[in-house]
């Protein structure tokens, strides 16, 4: 039978596309996962309420070991419901290889996504962006280097770097401070001239809600600022195109 | 009043989400332009019997003279309809800022795009593309750079790379093979060695269809081949993680 990889998309249950809903209400079974995107607007319930059908909600280890799912689209038509474009994750890949594996059809239903949302809201250019990266909370007392070092690469050619903050699979969140004050903990500890205190960064929360958020300020500013209305996501720019700049002072909010 | 940006996402009608389409029933008035990207699956009568309104289908030249949108907007709820998500140009940025600028309440629904689709359709992972460019036709017999040297940077850091090609506004659209053959042409001008007929390349086709196609091929083989059931998007892969290179061969089509 078949596994049908179902965006939900950005930030409520009507992100999900018209097909991804109609597919969804013709599935036999539906799982869902919410530790690698979390549906901030949206409570299981009224995903539950739109498809009409019981969802089953799966932990991170349950969709690793992919038999469950795989076993049950051997035999039926099988929905995975995932937050954003449901590809990101390796995860969903490995399941998605372990069906095809196992002879069951697989489709793709495209969600929208943070990766063109955050810059569309800010008003910068999408081809200008770098690789992005992940900002974690300390592990062991270290701060890992990954967001500094995508950050060098991307400035350094002049791009911009969107980062991702760690979302923890009891729900907690890396806030978007704490996410620049660990990062100028890398650049204080490399000695790195890659960003200061006064460097312009930009905080795009709830993107696809209907008050998305988009603050611009320095890192400094922005380190002591209240972020308490999660998602969040973070863009280091790099050059700023004179159109870009007036975009960001046009549409942050103070 | 308002204008919203309204995604229309990949493929065809139902690509929309189901927040876009209550917004688009509920305007006053829709436009719609496709010269930035173009729905293949679809009729701008079969996205009309959907949203159940007349769209007024726009060309570039009247949707960059934004003052016949934005009037529009100052007097009703105004929906623009775009393919993907609907911020990825700058046309529709500054479409953005002049109705902000003229006390327009603007909002953003957002669609599914290709940024997201084709690095998940090919299995590949999203963090490790570096910026994307796009292919363009010869301009006077010379070949444009910008997508040599994206391609260049990246894959000097082990980045993939997205390529976009060239859409006209007539609808005529660059072919993956000619893409291609224009790229060698500049990598021979430059005698660079960034890559050769041997390097292989990924196409992905119909992004969002029901019947995406996934070509991974060598370039000298590509250049050869029909690819003639639009749209594609072409990735130059960087390094390959074992993972990435497992899931190009599960995944790509004979």
């Amino acid at each position: 039978m078949s596994l049908y990889f179902i965006g939900l998309g950005l930030y409520d249950e009507k992100s999900i596309s018209v097909r991804g809903l109609e597919e969804a209400k013709d599935c036999d079974k539906l799982f869902a996962e919410f530790y690698t995107s979390k549906l901030m607007g949206s409570s299981l319930n009224d995903i539950e309420n739109l498809i009409d059908s019981e969802i089953i909600c799966l932990s991170r280890d349950k969709v690793e070991r992919s038999d469950l799912i795989v076993s049950e689209a051997e035999e039926a038509k099988v929905g995975f419901l995932v937050g954003g474009d449901p590809m990101i994750s390796t995860t969903h890949v490995d399941l998605r290889l372990d069906a095809i594996d196992r002879d069951v059809d697989v489709r793709i239903i495209h969600g929208t996504s943070i990766y063109t949302a955050a810059p569309g809201l800010a008003g910068l250019q999408n081809y200008k962006f770098g690789r992005s990266a992940t900002l974690t909370f300390p592990r062991n007392d270290k701060y890992p280097r990954s967001a500094f070092n995508a950050v060098k690469e991307n400035r350094g050619r002049g791009l911009h770097t969107l980062l991702f903050l760690d979302l923890e699979e009891d729900g907690n969140f890396l806030s978007p401070s704490e996410g620049l004050e660990y990062l100028m903990e890398v650049v204080r500890e490399e000695k790195s001239d890659l960003i200061n205190l006064e460097t312009v960064c930009v905080v795009v929360g709830r993107a696809g809600s209907s008050d998305p958020e988009l603050v611009v300020d320095e890192i400094g500013e922005l380190i002591e600022r209240d972020f308490n209305q999660p998602m969040y996501i973070l863009i280091v720019p790099g050059d700023l195109h004179f159109r870009e700049e007036e975009a960001l002072d046009k549409l942050k909010q103070v």
